[in-house]
């Protein structure tokens, strides 16, 4: 497979990482999150069910350390050498008196230097209380930091080579909302939308093949509009009901998600007008974006419109967007909501999701796009407006 | 959609899980695990990126916490109550100053008894170690326990309507192999591969639809065969190349994992052999079942086995399986491997999962055995052999 991102470019994601840690006052760092072990080394494989991590700042370089049986696929497919890499026994996997992080703990006993400040991912998935417990009580002399989201704030602003993923991603997402769009109809079940869906994201196109994205296709139908994050039945579709399509496409692991709203029959006036208006305000949400504005004037231009239509939406309205493995494709970073005031910058990347629900029926619109010079630059290309089909 | 479980089913899952709870000594437990809040109450949505929680033991009944817009799905997908049903404020959402929990704290605080004993599940996925500070915090004056995989074991012995859904599944799976084997063909991208996989797991049967796996497909070739756990690329299989193809079907969140292996050509001896020896250990693993038989005679059988064709394993040889999300279908109770004397009940099932890897190549072959009186009863029905295409 051809390499993504070049040796340089790892390189400089490690030496901005490293650049951060030292701002922070984090002699090492103990990267957790399946998304950042990706960014920072190119690992790619299924096994952040179990305990792994990426250790910089040590004096002879990262350390990688999996599950043994995983141990060859880090070779496999990132930059680290052998000796870079630890396998922990299969008698440490999911045991209540032991954990594979007793096993990491004494592997940095002897690394450390002594009375080095480590930062922990304290609100990354994938690390349990019990795998920080197994760390300090390891490592009794080591004074332990939250990091909170280090790594994830040295990915939000994206290089030529990840913009080049996303459209790519891009170019996916279109193809897979036609599919969805096209195969929503009065009698099909919802499992074989879905199924015709998760076929279309993976294919991905002739050039480039797809990837997973790191939410399984959400359409929720009918009453389940009302509320957000539901996956699929086998119900059929109904005339007279309205499906959202909160999808995505990923290349390499980098998202552009996309979100869509079908109706079967004749749309009710309340939809139609929430539709227009929602499509309004993305509108004057993209129109407000350009380097050094802030996040939360984002969300101010789209609470001003759709305030005119007598709407309005007590949750967020975007975030910043990039890799992503399960369960989520947002990085946890920068939120389009009241109070952040974090300032736009070229590469940044956001998912401007516009989810409303309305009591009886709920409606979703959404756009990728990056930040320019000139402004929002959408990365997908797909019409807005509600889709009636009758 | 019709309901897969009795309200009575349900009451009993959450009286023996209150048994535990006091056989434990804790008042109170608080289970974040998708799957434990699935099996308790039938709670089932993609809303565990953000965090959420059902807390037992409290003098009004079981409390659902979950993000606002995601409590009408608890509503649409469960018996309880509005009032047992509590939605955090968006702003609450991945800020780094404050953390959902604090939520929950303050919301039990005045509903904990004094000196209540509080259990935790503190090595459960999506529970992080800033939500455990957060409960620590808010609610200074209660003891906190570790209730390990407290439900979970509820969840070790099916009733009769679970494995009617895991049988449903092990139909689906028996479908997505068959297509899985059909088109790994030379020249077929790995994506191309994958997408029919997961159109098949979706699709399900003409009678019930599928649900998505915990896990996506993995389908490592040629080289990728040498490690675990690797998903798919965009290149083509080659001709010479084994293709180890890990996948399973889910019926309502309910798991029947299946590995085979595929080989193009002309398949080497060592392979062949290996094949062969490794179905030989299966049907003596599977011969070793019976109830009151220690999970580790199992792996001892299947041990004695393959050691007369001098080949050894290190890495466990099953697991507990059932109601799965992403990111693992195994329930993290049972495994089969020494030292776990945890004896055999009927109506356990379990993954029983023989993955070898040989240094330049692998081959995986693995069934869902139910625990009878009688023995093992296989879920699905699917050859065993390696399957070489040439």
């Amino acid at each position: 497979m051809s390499e993504l991102f070049s040796a340089d470019e790892y390189a400089r994601r490690v030496g901005r990482t490293s650049e951060r840690m030292a701002a922070d006052g984090l002699d090492v760092l103990i990267v957790v999150e399946p998304a950042n072990l990706y960014y920072l080394t190119g690992y790619d494989a299924w096994s952040f069910y179990t305990p792994q991590a990426l250790v910089l700042g040590l004096p002879d370089g990262p350390l990688f350390f999996t599950r043994g049986i995983d141990a060859p696929g880090v070779l496999m497919t990132t930059g680290l050498a052998a000796e870079q890499v630890i396998g922990f026994a299969d008698d440490y996997v999911q045991q209540p008196d032991r954990h594979p992080f007793d096993v990491l703990a004494a592997e940095l006993r002897g690394r450390l230097r002594d009375a080095a400040t480590v930062g922990l991912e304290r609100d990354a998935y994938y690390f349990s209380p019990r795998a920080e417990q197994a760390l300090r009580d390891g490592l009794p002399g080591v004074r332990f930091a939250d990091s909170h989201e280090l790594v994830n704030w040295v990915r939000a602003i994206k290089s030529a080579a990840e913009l080049q993923a996303m459209r790519r991603a891009a170019r996916i997402a279109e193809r897979v909302m036609a599919v969805a769009i096209d195969v929503v109809q009065v009698g099909v079940r919802q499992c074989d939308a879905a199924a015709e869906i998760m076929r279309a994201q993976a294919r991905g196109t002739a050039e480039f093949g797809g990837d997973y994205p790191a939410i399984v296709p959400m359409l929720p139908s009918g009453p389940g509009t009302r509320t957000a994050h539901l996956t699929w039945s086998d119900e059929p579709f109904a005339v007279g009901e309205a499906t959202v399509l909160e999808l995505a496409a990923a290349y390499r692991h980098y998202h552009c998600p996309m979100a869509r709203t079908v109706f079967l029959g004749t749309a009710p006036d309340e939809l139609r007008r929430t539709s227009e208006a929602v499509s309004e305000g993305l509108e004057a949400a993209l129109a407000a974006v350009a380097p050094g504005v802030r996040c939360e004037e984002i969300e101010a231009a789209w609470r001003a419109t759709i305030a005119r239509h007598g709407l309005e939406k007590p949750s967020r309205i975007g975030y910043s967007v990039g890799i992503g493995y399960p369960p989520d494709w947002g990085e946890h970073t920068m939120s389009l909501r009241p109070g952040d005031r974090t300032e736009l910058v070229p590469g940044m990347t956001f998912h401007l999701m516009l989810g409303m629900w309305l009591g009886e029926i709920g409606m979703e619109l959404s756009e990728v796009f990056c930040v320019t010079e000139q402004g929002a630059e959408c990365l997908a290309s797909f019409p807005h407006e509600l889709a009636v089909k009758s």
